[in-house]
């Protein structure tokens, strides 16, 4: 232990950082950090997202990538904190090509346990805004000038026809728009391609007592932060008029009733084919980068249940459920036990439908207010943000704990829910409702990030199932009968309406509608880190597998998430983007291979 | 003398002035105010907005309107800072109703110089934000529950017709949109009637080349401002997009393709009827409250020019200046040498056409960089914001400026201007232009607050007068004859078109058209201060005739300005009209008598 202040301690691990990295001295830039210190890269080393595990991890990363980053110019931003034996810093960095951020922290023996860099400009390239934000008019006269809506008229008529973008995003959902909002800060042509005829649609689509289940402080857009009133919990048609506002107003080139028939890639020009149906026209796009935003509830899972056709009332998937108010009075079946069908099963039951929810196997139950208090109140709350807690604060925080730690770091948060909930938990599990906090106990993120499933927010359908009015059956499934679900056991659930809310498939079957199953099965699976976990087999990948960084397949990127990651992730998604437009080398450090076809 | 800090200083001054306000002692508190001393009050004190002036108005302000407003809780918001030999702090305080925050300014006796009152929302009546924000989802379950949109469009279905709005505005350009959306946000059923088929048209339709004179800092709309990359100067379609999107965001029953027909008041109910066209179809409304929105620059003002009807080429006021691409290589007269006519001057002289402009009498001329960096920089600019000057600091430290002192704070911005910009004003003199600093020098600030009109915030035309690319006459105009205008001195400028930018009438001119002259002339005429000056007759009255604060006509207001005093000037209106729609006390002390008809 050392007797320097929080604030000396870090300067002097970054001086002596400083030093090794300019000497080229990686080893011993190696042994600054804890023997299983963790350094999280974007972009700004890597151009890739990528998590180096332990001292060798991290030699061999700077033994490639230091002779092109040429970092410098290490600075603590404000003062350094101390607790718990952890101290911790915000830094700056600046690369041969970039300027960078991130997060420091130091054991108690001024070893780096977890670093984070991350590049969110490149020199030369910097958004205009503040001080270097546009004029809007030039002044002073000049012949025939164009004013700045005949300019933009001009640019939506050409882009796609007389010119082409370097950009297409398929899916024009909050991800397409967010990462479509940077690259037009970044100058980078882009169209994004959205089936519905509104931007917001796929909100507005869906069950009409649907609100998002992740709070306010958590779902700013980037740029343009929701006002201060704007509700904790956005209904969904509300979400919808916002992020049609947005691409309105941040002047996206945002095609509506455009549908995205076939993508090819031309190895030799290193360019996409890109074949939409634009209200009903053929537009043949020629972009060098094709970015799939379709989301990751997009391509629905339907399970192979025999007898499906037999069914004589109505059956689909959640995503195309219509809402409750048409089946009053009658029966339905919900297949699931995830939000959606948690959602369903209560749309229902408010409008007097008798319904049963068929749970096949355990579910993850958070309450709404517990997770907001216990698991999301530091970083992303009103108590957050009067402590300085910035939304983009928060998001670096958050992405400054490695994936291999985050769950030791959750587990405690959701022993503290299980007491905290311990007499709600107790009357769901005597309604014979299957829980589980995941395998390992940590919980709603970690299953969000290996599976993207298991799990339901609670906002009231637990109670009804405690209570019986949502009727709960448990077990497999054998087939669909005329008239409803036969259960492996025998029993029978009559069903006029069965609502399949069996979640989705992986983001690269997109990539085999569109593009081929060979480019898919190439790219391989998207989401999930290898943890070995159910739905999310090994072998440890560290990073979200194929999302918002080069894949198998060159020009070829996924981007999506919830709100919060649409958010975060698009900045290094942009840089990515911007960089290979103006033809800054980005070598590639650590491709993730591709273990699992899907 | 003393040797107290600033911060004790204010603070001895606030226990003092308590203790006076407690005792009911007027006498004793108006001594605690230098002889010239004054108090500015929006609402809080008054229920108006009203400058006391010297020590005996404040004592008969405080004598008539202590009993009801009982203020306390006299505190500084952070520490006072001391320059200059004057010393001041932001305030905060209570009355019975209301929370107040403030300005004060002691001398070096301690005595107050300046204090600025102002009500900022009603106890009980707070609007929900931050930590009281909406949920937005009502967790549990409702049977039968309605969401957002269903809400939103039975409410949209009603006002107007099953249920009537407490507040009808009159005009839906930026002051009738940031009132609505304030109004909104304090749950007062309010209808904005816009003439036009979009939000934001009043903005579109104006001529082509047209920008904010007035910066982005400036220009922010209530709880929703322009994102850190929005151009300096908005662009008019620009700003038409923003206020479009801002009156489906801020969720305002906004009436689009509406016109006003005629209001009446019957004193009786104390109600208004008022009748618009609402897509073709007659609609009855009955608020309790008017605020007619519709702008400054809305009723044209056509000069008598004897022979106006002979003229054989277009002729139009400069309000409906299509813009000059149908007049290439023609011959344009333009009458008025104000922001328009200098705009519309430089927009035919980039198209090739021939344009004369006739300046009438003298006019302000002030460099756009120099008036944002001498002028509006300490409070609006980059700088500022980084400073720590929100934009709702800078309002009421504009404001904390009584309307008696402003001109001697301007004239030394303007010589400062004058020297700076010598050899801009010498040759523009060179080239016959009839300049001026305001009558007694003080800058543009004054005249538009005076008049509202007679300068031009150059932008590149005044270099072209200065070249003669734009032709000048100077002089009074005698006829216009069927081929051009005929000048007093005889001289005949020949004309393909005319534009007239003679500027435009009071705006209590809107009343005489839909209420009736009566009402109008009992109202008296809008803006201006009675300074005295060309266009703005004594007596001195000490703020805005009309504007923002009750009129002579109960139930009837009038909202408008730039979009700063939109922006500002809209809380303190939103204020009164609650708390009038809530059956709270508003004694109105000192309501304006009417000097003058229009």
């Amino acid at each position: 232990m050392t007797t320097a202040s929080p604030t000396q301690r870090v300067n002097d691990w970054l001086a002596r950082f400083d030093a090794a990295l300019k000497a080229n001295a990686v080893q011993e830039a190696a042994s600054l950090f804890a023997e299983d210190g963790y350094w999280r890269d974007f972009v700004a080393f890597t151009w890739n997202l990528k998590t180096m595990e332990g001292r060798q991890a991290i030699a061999d990363m700077l033994a490639a990538t230091l002779p092109g980053a040429r970092p410098s110019g290490w600075t603590l931003e404000g003062e350094a904190t101390e607790a718990g034996g952890i101290t911790e810093g915000w830094i700056r960095f600046e690369t041969a090509v970039g300027r960078g951020e991130g997060h420091l922290r130091l054991n108690a023996e001024d070893k780096a346990w977890t670093l984070l860099t991350t590049q969110y400009e490149l020199k030369g390239h910097e958004e205009p805004k503040g001080p270097t934000r546009e004029k809007g008019v030039q002044h002073g006269v000049q012949k025939n000038r164009q004013n700045w809506l005949e300019r933009k008229q001009a640019e939506e008529a050409a882009l796609g026809y007389t010119q082409q973008p370097y950009v297409v995003i398929i899916g024009g959902g909050q991800g397409g728009i967010g990462l479509g909002a940077r690259l037009k800060r970044l100058g980078v042509p882009t169209i994004i391609v959205e089936k519905n005829p509104r931007a917001g649609d796929s909100w507005r689509n869906r069950y009409k007592s649907l609100c998002l289940h992740d709070p306010v402080w958590y779902d700013h857009m980037p740029y343009l932060p929701f006002p201060e009133h704007w509700p904790v919990f956005s209904p969904k048609d509300k979400i919808g008029d916002w992020l049609e506002m947005y691409t309105k107003v941040m002047e996206l080139n945002y095609w509506t009733s455009t549908v995205c028939k076939r993508a090819q890639y031309d190895d030799a020009k290193g360019e996409w084919t890109v074949v939409v149906e634009r209200e009903g026209k053929e537009v043949v796009l020629r972009p060098k980068q094709l970015v799939l935003a379709t989301g990751m509830s997009a391509v629905p899972n339907i399970p192979d249940i025999p007898g499906i056709d037999s069914f004589k009332g109505d059956i689909h998937h959640s995503s195309r459920h219509p809402g409750a108010e048409r089946y009053v009075g009658k029966k339905a079946v919900v297949i699931g036990s995830n939000n959606s069908a948690h959602d369903i099963c209560a749309d229902f039951q408010e409008h007097d439908v008798d319904v049963t929810m068929v749970q096949r196997s355990s579910t993850h139950i958070a309450r709404s207010e517990t997770l907001m208090e216990l698991a999301l109140g530091g970083l992303y709350s009103e108590q957050a943000v009067a402590n300085g807690v910035t939304t983009h604060k928060a998001d670096l925080i958050f992405a400054s704990i490695p994936y291999r730690v985050l769950p030791a770091v959750q587990v405690p948060v959701y022993e503290q829910m299980k007491e905290r909930d311990k007499d709600f938990y107790d009357r769901l599990e005597k309604a014979g409702f299957m829980l589980d906090f995941g395998e390992d106990g940590s919980g709603l993120f970690c299953k969000y990030l290996r599976r993207g499933s298991g799990y339901y927010i609670d906002v009231g359908a637990s109670e009804l199932i405690a209570d019986g009015k949502i009727k709960l059956k448990t077990g497999k499934t054998a087939r669909i009968a005329e008239n409803g679900v036969v259960m492996a056991d025998g029993t029978v659930l009559p069903a006029d309406v069965i609502v399949l809310a069996t979640g989705y498939g992986s983001m690269n079957g997109w990539a085999a509608q569109l593009i081929s199953q060979e480019v898919a099965d190439k790219v391989g699976k998207c989401w999930g880190m290898g943890s070995g976990t159910t739905k999310d087999p090994g072998p440890w990948e560290g990073e979200l597998r194929n999302m918002w960084k080069p894949t198998q397949q060159p020009g070829l990127w996924f981007h999506g998430g919830n709100l919060h990651q649409s958010r975060h992730y698009s900045i290094y998604l942009a840089q990515q983007l911007k960089a290979r437009m103006e033809g800054i080398p980005t070598p590639v450090y650590g491709l993730q291979p591709s273990y699992h076809k899907g």
